[in-house]
């Protein structure tokens, strides 16, 4: 597997397209646009929230057709708790689209985020959507990746390719999220294409398990926001023989697509809002795989915990606490615990000051692992995660001012 | 029912006493204690965190004895990830006390709160406890109260007093915690005595009751630090006629500890760690009493609602995103909100720009109400929260340097 160029643009017979349509409040790029050169198969992974914005009742709605040809995304406004009219706009967001590029309505799925509760401002989406699809072309990726972003510092793409059924394959993707320091945070919203040929429920369950190894590993998994989506197109442009599911092709697919999804994943943990540290969090030695993740998960989002790693505080009692809190069964005097490599507890007990201190030493880098064993089993997850810090509390305070 | 001065001391035959003892780096008051002058019938309400500190699993222990005469509660240290060092301190602790009441060290419960993992500073403890037993005093309450303060910025205490079983008894208490932003935050203690005579196995369920809708509404129930413990000693010097569970005298006890609890609650939630906003939170409309809890703290403990809060922006969005990760069943178009009782939401949309300037305004406000009605049941409850803030932050990420 070899990472490449272009994000979902370095994917045979994908263009793409980003501009400002004067959806959000600045002159930033707010609309992008994706195109198959040809009806793709298509797989979907939609948040849970019971409160699901506009887009994603349509895409749940769609999926039942199976092909797609375009995403129309826009930031700015996330035509969640907008009733029937969000409905209705989301619906002329895909007819605007396909009477752009003469394909049929539902081959159009659309994703929102930004501001909950506000009207989208159609008449702009109206008058932009031709000079989008105008602007679509094999360069276009990075402009499409840029027009998704909200409180995003870093743009987000990602490419690889890899030699499947006889032919070189490849995956693209653009994503959009800052990071969710508590499990209902921001948006995360993820577009990937690849030339592959895939049948559509290989691809769904194959995005599924990409999903739960990488955008729900940074945490959480299943807690999401209003507007979460994770889309993947298979054009079958790059001609590959068809594989069946447990073959050496699949099992090369699945690690493609892992790959893209994780380097994306990754990226939105590290841009999380305010951070200043990225944590590599391991939790191993579990009875299952399920108490490592729910461990994994209390100990990301403590605002406790996080918080003394912005203070550069090696404070392993708070971490104790999440573990104990957990809600999974654990031995106190069998936990150890170690940063960067340096024990801090064993048997359930701190290793003392000069421990301690060269953990402290630790947490002044940049990013760092922590690695908790439970000393139970052999059940182990890895998550990615960020720092609580002055800034978090800044930009989620002024957002909408 | 009428409110007295005093706290914890305002009950006929408790002495209290707080001093500094050196466990503090600071020269503040770190070690109190209290004591019933004959053996009262005690019941507790311990941490269900599966990290338990020494003093709660000693705790555990002595309850089987089911009489207590004193209680010894340090703060700057929270004896907790100590293993048998700690345990062999926490008993130590309780002989001390004996010695010095002449007492059976069982009847000496323990508690402590501060920081995790380290060992206490036995020296200095032993030197201290001849010197606090000396302090002991009618007059000692506000010093017990002070001496188990951490980040707290306000004294907590409280007491009240009401006819019962033909006596006038007092019920009185003293407690510690600056608020839980997030479940897992600081350490919450409630030291509670009653002149009253109650049976132990029905002040085991007043008193389980009580921190039921009080403790644990400012969220989070079940989920708990390391250290949290409350107590209740019933020492019976009131003289009042035993009463029987379902009395009008047992529904007269239960409303006086519900009260001088939930005044305790309140003060915790008030002063919660760099909080700018006192919130109560009322959810109605809910199927069962546990959706509505659970819907409670979900919005109680997002951070992004929290940061709102502290913006003073009514962003009811990311509170219907909270209701709908709640892992509740909702109907989002039954959904309505509102802030000091301006509607915001109808029907799980807004209301619109005059609204929303409307809530902001009551937003700029101390304390303020917020009401969400599910529109599915009759269920409801009433939680007592706060905001998250820049101060949140500094005051954590430096607890322990």
């Amino acid at each position: 597997m070899n990472a490449v160029e272009g994000g979902i643009t370095a994917v045979t017979g994908i263009l793409a397209a980003g501009m400002s349509a004067g959806i959000k409040k600045t002159d930033l790029p707010d609309l992008a646009l994706i195109v198959a050169d040809r009806p793709a198969a298509i797989a979907a992974v939609l948040t849970l929230n019971k409160v699901a914005a506009a887009p994603v009742v349509l895409a749940r709605e769609q999926l039942r057709h199976g092909k797609a040809r375009a995403i129309l995304a826009n930031s700015g406004n996330a035509n969640a708790c907008t009733g029937r009219q969000g409905m209705a706009d989301a619906r002329e967001m895909a007819v605007l689209t396909a009477r752009a590029l003469g394909c049929a309505p539902e081959e159009v799925f659309v994703g929102s985020t930004g501001v909950i509760g506000k009207p989208l401002p159609m008449d702009r989406i109206r008058a932009a959507v031709p000079a989008l699809v105008s602007k679509l072309s094999r360069q276009g990726g990075a402009d499409a990746a840029r027009a998704i972003m909200t409180t995003d510092t870093v743009l987000k793409m990602a490419a690889a390719t890899e030699r499947i059924g006889g032919r070189q394959v490849t995956l693209g993707g653009i994503a959009k999220g800052s990071g969710m320091i508590h499990p209902d945070m921001a948006t995360m919203l993820a577009y990937l294409a690849t030339d592959a040929t895939v049948p559509r429920s290989h691809l769904q369950r194959a995005l599924r398990l990409a999903t739960d190894q990488s955008f729900n590993r940074i945490p959480v998994d299943g807690d999401t926001s209003t507007n979460d989506m994770v889309l993947c197109l298979a054009n079958g442009c790059a001609g590959n023989r068809a594989f069946s599911p447990d073959s050496p092709d699949a099992r090369r697919f699945q690690a493609l697509l892992n790959s893209v999804c994780t380097v994306l994943a990754k990226m939105i943990a590290r841009d999380a809002e305010g951070a200043t540290k990225f944590v590599e969090l391991v939790v191993k030695g579990a009875s299952s795989h399920r108490d490592a993740v729910r461990i994994a998960n209390t100990i990301a989002t403590s605002s406790l915990v996080k918080t003394a790693w912005f203070g550069e505080d090696s404070n392993w009692g708070r971490t104790m606490a999440a573990i104990g809190r957990a809600g999974v069964k654990i031995v106190e005097n069998k936990v150890s615990m170690s940063y960067g490599g340096i024990p801090v507890v064993r048997s359930g007990i701190g290793l003392g000051q000069t421990a301690e201190e060269q953990a402290n030493m630790v947490l002044k880098q940049r990013e760092f692992r922590i690695t908790v064993d439970l000393g139970l089993g052999r059940a182990s997850v890895t998550v990615w995660t960020s720092d609580l810090t002055l800034d978090y509390v800044k930009i989620n305070a002024s957002y909408r001012s």
